[in-house]
């Protein structure tokens, strides 16, 4: 980590350069050119060396399209209408000409960049034409290099101590379907075994969502998690009342995700009391809760919900307090995963002392599922763990093109370097902007880098003015989302339209 | 519908000679070319001329695919190990040369054929390719093409008076969407209007996952009632023990599904008499259950609970009830959906006095989600019905090829007229072995025909042997789920193999 830091610190003169450069204020205003060419080794070396701003966002083009779609879909969340053919590497571009440095990235799901050519080889393969048209039931009727497709892309990947996997379709659907092979453990267990079959009473009961067939346990999640948005995913979820307002919900217990101060090296000992207390009261509940838990839930970095950490040694707690208690732990990598804390899963910076049961993952994988290494985990029948498509053979092939080219470009030790860079550059921004850059975190996190501002959403909206794509997440904080081929000059390029924001 | 029985009554003598005809009973056979070449306008000219069995399956290639793949992957399930390069038409192929019918379709969910030569092209369309590399969060950055792709798509078959959709991934995901818009409709209206802002105790509740924020409402359905298997569509689900156990589950409330005699024009008053009854108990759980049902949610044919059926009175029935009742009906339509009844959409069947408030749909769609007419079924705020995909577009474009190959080839009204001509077979055969052929149903709804057979499991087993994939649903029931290019001669065919079956 050392040495990152000083690599990082070694081009401080050119980020301060580029800081200090005046740009014009004017918006919207075309500022595309005002770059040379990019710096060597540029991962998309023909990508657009700065935003163009042609028209306000959104522009007349996009606004017809806007106003057609929304008769027949729901576009009142619409963020950009976008223009894919025209979107390529790290920018994305929109009807009216605009073309946008994007570091939200579809909801930090965009892995390596738009129109990747490694991926548009994959994508125009005859293999994945096979399997977009025909579509198997994996369970039933794998195809029969299913095992090759898992073993070369996905399980190439898995996180340490986990060899097997069960797919999905999304980040929900990974929870969930998680959250279903905890019950069925946690049932097994307490039935006595594999070999133990259900009693008749289970069996009557199960029929009529009732005890002891449909079990009164639950799943322990944490103060504004975001674990998904379908019904037992979002009993789970706690980001903010407008994900869960008017849903029927389960009775399953909340525990406080600790609430840190900024930087965390100054509150050191206030922040390790504050885990603790969490700890604690994760324990409390865990043991008396009316429903017990099967499991518990947590995100490395809670992202919808504001982008809180907490240190490897509260997620060491954690897994030490779920050994302890005989139920899971489950890490949901949706948001983290594939890279972005420069890592490739974000719980290998807690050198845990044994891996999480399952780890669930999404977005950037670009399909869904969960990992696990215990076979205790496989439920002790067919048909159980089950559904008609099980995932999609289509979408495990692009993950596999994905992890070929994050291997081949080295992306996660380029995204931990970036990742230092820009929060150094960030740091130096919050001096002189301390307003503006509050509670700057993220470090030594990869580009997975977030901040409070009193004026979020004021600051999202003149971010597209200046050419720049940002997202937010829980109530106050900026979230940069950067794909992994997110680079120095890309880190130059924000720094710098950032300062030009605050400065107005 | 009379038209067609004509039509397919003149082709009997064909279909007479065929059952007659004797075959070879040893098992594992070769049984490829024992057909001249298919009838002309058959869909897929180049298609084998029939099965071709030249090991047990699975054989040894299989056998050993199979085991390699179960170390990380569950393969307790697997039905077959297929090779899908090899596979076309109505044809599935594994790995020892072994060339099936396929009247089980991937679950129902294999449209117009493998390797169909129209959704190749698809597939491999410029388009095909940046939907699948550049995919966006569709409710923030939908790419500017999307409401084209769904006008000219997922909209163009949209059922009478339903003329806006949210798009999902699967089945399950599509159900609980559709639950989802009912609960946030139903709230809105007791609480009087999209206009009426939360209270702060509906908000605080809801992130503590208590009542009213997350509230005390059902969804109602049916006995034997399959909707999938995540925690809110589980909770719907009633098919099998196996499905549900160990799985907490919502207090719902499930309603008789009517247990109809069959063939029913023969027991027509006492239909009638169990139909009242069910529609009784369905009121009287509306307005008696603890939490108020929100909607009512039933398929036309229950599938995987059996391939239950009920008449077009019944559902109009339901409909009324819940127009009474001030709730919504759901017609999930995921199994049902796309054609193989001989209509679009199955309920196109009941001739509904007003359309439901929701259909939802996928399998032979490879897409998902539900229609809706309804502006008010659009929540009050943006972000309530909301995820990062929001479907697919890849996918979408998939079903828009899927369709326009459908219209081409008229594949719903040919649907129509081979399930009567298969129907008429069965009866035939039925006649013959009624011990083996029970409880025939599915007249005049396409192909989605299915028997009660009590030795359904070595039936099955059996059918593999002499070049058939046939699947079974609920207990007993021997399902047929043929694809839309299911013709004639295949028709005569399956009903040679099954007669082969039965003789043996």
């Amino acid at each position: 980590m050392a040495s990152l830091l000083r690599s990082a610190g070694r081009v401080r003169p050119a980020l301060a350069r580029s800081i200090a450069r005046p740009v014009s204020r004017v918006a919207p205003i075309a500022l595309s050119r005002q770059y040379a060419s990019p710096a060597a080794g540029a991962f998309f070396p023909d990508e657009p060396t700065a935003p163009t701003v042609k028209t306000q966002i959104p522009g007349p083009k996009s606004q017809a399209a806007i106003e057609r779609l929304s008769k027949v879909f729901d576009t009142r969340s619409l963020n950009m209408m976008a223009d894919y053919g025209q979107s390529y590497g790290n920018y994305i571009a929109d009807l009216d000409g605009n073309v946008l440095l994007d570091v939200y990235a579809q909801i930090a799901s965009i892995p390596v960049g738009y129109n990747n050519p490694t991926l548009q080889l994959a994508a125009t393969s005859p293999e994945m034409a096979s399997a977009l048209i025909n579509r198997p039931a994996l369970g039933n009727f794998p195809q029969h290099d299913w095992a090759d497709i898992l073993e070369t892309g996905i399980l190439s990947v898995a996180p340490k101590g986990l060899d097997q996997v069960f797919t999905g379709q999304t980040g929900s659907d990974a929870n969930e379907l998680a959250y279903k092979a905890a019950f069925m453990w946690k049932r097994q267990q307490q039935r006595g075994g594999a070999h133990v079959d259900f009693t008749d009473h289970e069996i009557s009961s199960s029929m009529t969502n009732e005890s002891p067939g449909a079990p009164e346990l639950s799943i322990l999640s944490f103060t504004s998690a975001f674990h998904g948005r379908l019904f037992g995913s979002l009993s789970t979820t706690r980001s903010k009342p407008i994900h869960k307002l008017d849903i029927p919900a389960f009775d399953w217990p909340q525990a406080p995700f600790p609430s840190l101060k900024y930087p965390l090296d100054q509150f050191a000992a206030e922040n390790a009391a504050e885990e603790q207390r969490c700890l604690e009261e994760t324990e409390h509940l865990i043991t008396t809760w009316r429903a017990p838990p099967a499991a518990v839930v947590v995100e490395p970095i809670q992202s919808e919900g504001g982008d809180n950490h907490a240190s490897p040694k509260f997620f060491n707690g954690l897994r030490e307090l779920t050994k302890k208690h005989d139920i899971l732990f489950i890490v949901d990598e949706v948001q983290t995963g594939v890279g972005a804390t420069g890592k490739f899963w974000a719980h290998e910076h807690w050198n845990l002392s044994s891996p999480p049961d399952m780890v669930t993952f999404s977005k950037k994988a670009q399909t869904a599922g969960y990992y696990y290494g215990n076979n205790d985990l496989r439920p002790n029948k067919p048909y159980r763990q089950f559904n008609t498509w099980m995932g999609d053979p289509a979408r495990a092939i692009l993950f596999r093109a994905i992890i070929q080219e994050i291997k081949r470009l080295n992306l996660v030790q380029s995204t931990a370097v970036t990742g230092n860079y820009l929060f150094d550059g960030l740091k130096q921004l919050a001096e002189h902007y301390p307003k503006e850059i509050q509670n700057l975190r993220g470090k030594g996190q990869g580009t997975f880098i977030a901040w409070d501002s009193p004026r979020r959403d004021e600051v999202l909206k003149k971010a597209k003015s200046v050419g720049v794509n940002i997202g937010g997440s829980g109530e106050k904080a900026v979230r940069l989302r950067p794909m992994l081929v997110f680079q120095q000059h890309h880190a130059d390029l924000l720094l710098e339209r950032l300062e030009q924001i605050f400065k107005a």
